[in-house]
């Protein structure tokens, strides 16, 4: 164990390696990350990327685990996407060389970081623009710097879609921040066009929206504005990435443009958000069902319970600080009653979180259940993004629930 | 700045020391403590609690930062409140010296934890328990240890009101727990009472549980079965912190029992949730508005306009993984245009937050608003524990927005 990080959760305990989960060796709640899950859904990303010949660069702003880049790297990722200037800089601390800033990187500090970025020895870096003022900020940087900055034009839906968020949303927008570019040759360099179609609400939204965006890319290419080759054609969140790659296939099959899909989910999956989104795409998509087992919730939270003051309530020692709570509360999958059980057994299917606190959890059992104080249960989450970000260590084992490895996290 | 911290966010840049809000020295979003506000709220709970006679154990959990324990205590508390183990274990290696756990520690690796606690010279350890479950486990754990823990009964409201968490319901659940507790004489040694009136809905419920909580320790005391002198008290959190003072008052000037009030949020305070709970205690407490200043906002979140991509809606890039949104979004008070303003000014009163994403919020604007890519806007939060607990690292900063220290966090 690292120095330095035994005060936070998850860590710690007076257990010699391995520790064991079962063992008593980890003080709970823990975040605990499933290895034969997280390499079934490395390979199984993998296999949908390569059915379409496309590249892949998973949104790395979802583990914030340089770990866990690498496994993706190694699985054959083209890159990792991260949100922000100081998400880039943990990947590139930790070895990533090509790194796709999924947005428009605004305020001084962090272009100036952008810019310690562009001087690291082999790093292609992306970043998007969507407005003229932004571009000329980054452009303002990479001319006093002597720097030239990879950028990718990110397009919005169009106005009379329903959801839209950053990204130029019209014609005139993209005119004016064309212009704008030209203004910054050199500095500027415009590797291609970016999109995100999660603010659309349903799948022909998304495929007008891809669609448009496939069909500016063409235009640009054409235009000889794209400087890059392959230019970049870049898409896609963890829920409608079959779609883009559906609508974008052409497109990477014509050799002069790569076709980036940034999912960023599919490497802990979850049971709420995700494995309903993941079971849209097995219906829809005729690919995804050919790739054998779907993809597996990889991340559990541990925990004890504290409390049992009522025969329809328990109460468990995890809460708000612990687990994502916006899209979905927790569930309890297995229990495990040190000293009575082997191995992790099913809950009652009645078994329900109905509530969380900063700390605790309400949940709903019914009278004459067996559950008592010092119980430990499993808990499947939704939304892993704001899962892991309440973890700065999480703990990776084996089928025996031996911790093999652990992986942390910056935020 | 301490090393293997600059990869976070809020911290890094590439400027001289003292860093400035203003000068484009420090990467966005950034969490800001205002050191005027912190000393101004600690001094204000420090007089009410002064006022009642009574003692402040803080509660950490808000925080979890060592630095701000550090001041809580220099500032008069008695102690400092956590929630877990591993919250007891980084305060205590911080130096705290007084720890009160508002739960039952369960699970073998944290009671374990717990054990090492009390093996520090002059640690003086609090633990909640329940039940006859949980009182064994620390019991047991202790005889182990050849140990003793001061504990104390935690409460719930009773069975016909309506909200409750952990704690004994009844005279029943209660009897049990105290023939448990005499099976652990020497090794458990109970030092008081606890309860916790936040999961109550109103005044009057809180006031009834709260003279409940009175009348139990009365009954304690009387029955020879409080074995610390003075015997403790403690509640409340910080929504009923004054009637928990005003129903225990007469208790406290007792002389054998000593009153511990637990709120956390004072220190930070917030425009929101707490401000609420604040005005509320203004308008129904004798002492509070005889204090003079009203608690103040400390913590608020800077962070950059990204995109303006509709006449009625800007996006800023500040999202669900840098404040809290679970009890009303960040709300926009101040914005500042580098070049232009001097200082920050008062934003529009139509400027909104209408929803976040992960890394992005949508501000709702008018047309023509004056606001453009690459300003700065400060918000206000609401429910400070959950954005404390998305930053490593938040700054201190003095009236000319220079950062004057850093306050890490533990969680």
């Amino acid at each position: 164990m690292s120095e330095g990080l035994e005060l936070h959760k998850g860590v710690g305990g007076n257990a010699e390696q391995p520790w064991n989960l079962l063992a008593g060796d980890v003080p709970f709640p823990a975040a605990v990350l499933d290895e034969g899950s997280i390499s079934h859904n490395l390979d199984w990303m993998r296999r949908f990327i390569d059915a379409y010949g496309m590249a892949l660069a998973p949104h790395g702003k979802t583990t914030m685990a340089p770990k866990l880049f690498g496994r993706q790297v190694q699985a054959g990722a083209w890159g990792i996407t991260v949100a922000t200037s100081q998400q880039a800089r943990v990947a590139a601390a930790h070895g990533i060389r090509r790194i796709l800033i999924a947005n428009q990187v605004v305020g001084a500090a962090n272009i100036a970081s952008l810019m310690d970025l562009l001087a690291i020895e082999g790093m292609e870096l992306f970043c998007l623009v969507d407005s003229p003022a932004g571009a000329a900020s980054l452009g303002d940087a990479c001319r006093t710097r002597g720097a030239e900055l990879n950028v990718l034009v990110e397009l919005a839906p169009e106005r009379d879609q329903p959801g839209f968020r950053t990204g130029v949303r019209d014609e005139e927008q993209l005119g004016a921040l064309l212009t704008e570019l030209d203004r910054w040759k050199g500095h500027l360099r415009l590797a291609g066009v970016e999109f995100y179609e999660g603010v659309l609400p349903d799948e022909a939204q998304v495929r007008r929206f891809v669609r448009r965006a496939v069909s500016v890319t063409r235009a640009l290419r054409e235009e000889g504005r794209l400087e890059r080759t392959p230019a970049i054609f870049s898409g896609a969140g963890s829920a409608w990435y079959d779609i883009v790659a559906e609508e974008s296939a052409e497109l990477a099959q014509s050799g002069d443009v790569e076709v980036v899909l940034r999912p960023g989910c599919y490497i802990s999956h979850d049971d709420g958000l995700y494995r309903a989104a993941q079971e849209r795409i097995l219906e829809r998509n005729p690919v995804a069902p050919t790739l054998g087992d779907a993809l597996r919730p990889a991340l559990r939270i541990w925990a004890v319970v504290q409390s049992v003051p009522d025969p329809a309530r328990a109460v468990v020692a995890m809460g708000k600080r612990d687990v994502a709570f916006d899209a979905g509360l927790p569930r309890p999958v297995k229990m495990f009653r040190p000293g009575r059980d082997a191995r992790p057994v099913d809950v009652p299917a009645h078994w329900e979180v109905t509530g969380l606190m900063d700390q605790h959890a309400y949940l709903q059992i019914a009278p004459g259940d067996d559950i008592a104080v010092g119980d430990v249960l499993v808990f499947d989450i939704s939304h892993p993004c704001l899962t892991f970000d309440k973890w700065r260590r999480l703990l990776v084992v084996d089928e025996e629930f031996c911790c093999i490895d652990v992986v942390d996290t910056f935020f």
